[in-house]
């Protein structure tokens, strides 16, 4: 489908798929909290060898596809689990059931489940759900907000400031490749701050205007769309590190402002191919 | 005071001390949620030039210290806004209203409200409280548990594991001077997995048997009082470098196991004086 066809929902259909997003989070949440902060010794005989994360992963997305299986069976599914299913409707969801597995065995509130729907140019609607939180971060369709235990608030990037007063985050301090980590630290030197560990939850700091960047290499497409919906909705910007488009994977820049996100990619492009 | 003068609360000074000190973790969670996740635009000229986590660290180590002032007039008080005051019945209460200030400002969930109280030989009971969360780390006085989103559990440690099994956490990759940088490091290299980012929660986590070590450095008292108590209680062990006690702040060593703590301490002791 080339990208004049991409389907472009009207208001009703945008009702249901939002409808059913948030249905398939409010599924996973159960499902990934049963195996989360578990005593790992009790755990380890579980499910033929499966260790907790796997375990969780699967039945999260196995609860979110029999749902899709039902409710939208025409759409495709690209899901970190159990692959790529056909659609005929020209949408496709993208599941990632726990995104951030290493920050989920060690206790961490900052995984999540990642859930988006897309057309082909790119998601349409995301979901950043933290189920031990009982938070979500939602964009798409109009629509930037989250809800969570300070109730229910409109997600808005931040406005322009140069780097060097700029919040910086990544997952963990080695990024990806060499060339990669070279290119991170790059930005990180003229940031004034630079956190790690957030996995999927920086994003939606950066939505919630909390943050100026999120940068991060070697990404999947489920690790990206989701957040990509729910930056955008926000006022925010994601691409990979040479301004193209994000949304099948790789690197990404997230940026809360045009501004920010030109100081970023300028450093961030001279560095990689 | 000697050691051998160390106040032993009794079984009703420990109830009074205990239920004080829930009743100070109560009087720091407004306080500290009214500026976290604002617009900083918005505040920036709040309260005389003070940025907002600045002005929510005096505001909720205040609150604290009036309570203090009524319910436990003679016990000393050491916080990390407003100095020590000196008292006389051989308990001091140490404070540090926003630990993390760094993730409180990037809006991340794993900052703390830290409570603890001391006798001259260390912390006797303590508190990791985590306002936005809703979730409380409690240690001593023979209890060792956590009240939050998935209800009331009580804190053991993780069993021993060979350190090439082990998760480790630290708040940044830098740890501290280019000496201890290269002893973590050292550590590190031989953990099965290394997290960043965690402040005080990381801790907390250690309490919970989520991870097997936090190694952290350059320190102050207030930092680490109230992560002793809990960690102690819940079956854990934390020292400095060497060995020798960490509760008056520097470098921390903070272990589930003797054998796990032994393991590192080997590596960490050869690279530091």
């Amino acid at each position: 489908m080339d990208q004049t066809d991409a389907i472009i929902p009207d208001r009703a259909l945008a009702e249901t798929l939002r409808a059913t997003a948030h249905a398939l989070a409010d599924l996973a949440r159960p499902e990934t909290l049963a195996h989360f902060r578990v005593a790992v010794e009790a755990e380890n005989k579980l499910a033929g060898g499966f260790d907790p994360v796997t375990v969780a992963d699967r039945a999260a997305e196995a609860a979110m596809r029999a749902h899709l299986e039902i409710a939208r069976p025409d759409d495709a599914i690209l899901g970190e689990e159990f692959g790529p299913k056909a659609g005929t409707s020209g949408l496709t969801w993208v599941l990632d059931p726990i995104d951030g597995t290493r920050g989920y065995i060690s206790g961490t509130p900052t995984w999540g489940v990642l859930i988006s729907v897309a057309n082909s140019d790119g998601p349409l609607f995301g979901i950043i759900d933290q189920p031990f939180i009982g938070e979500r971060f939602v964009g798409g369709f109009g629509l930037a907000e989250t809800t969570g235990p300070m109730g229910n608030r409109p997600l808005r990037t931040r406005a322009p400031r140069p780097l060097a007063e700029a919040q910086l985050l990544s997952t963990f301090p080695e990024v990806g490749t060499e060339a990669e980590g070279r290119a991170f630290h790059a930005v990180s030197k003229q940031a004034r701050l630079t956190r790690y560990g957030m996995d999927c939850y920086g994003y939606a700091l950066l939505a919630a205007g909390q943050v100026d960047l999120v940068i991060e290499a070697g990404l999947q497409a489920y690790d990206l769309q989701a957040p990509i919906a729910v930056v955008a909705a926000a006022g925010g910007i994601v691409t990979d590190w040479h301004g193209g488009p994000a949304h099948n994977g790789g690197r990404a820049l997230a940026a809360a402002n045009p501004q920010i996100h030109a100081e970023a990619l300028a450093i961030l492009s001279k560095f990689v191919d």
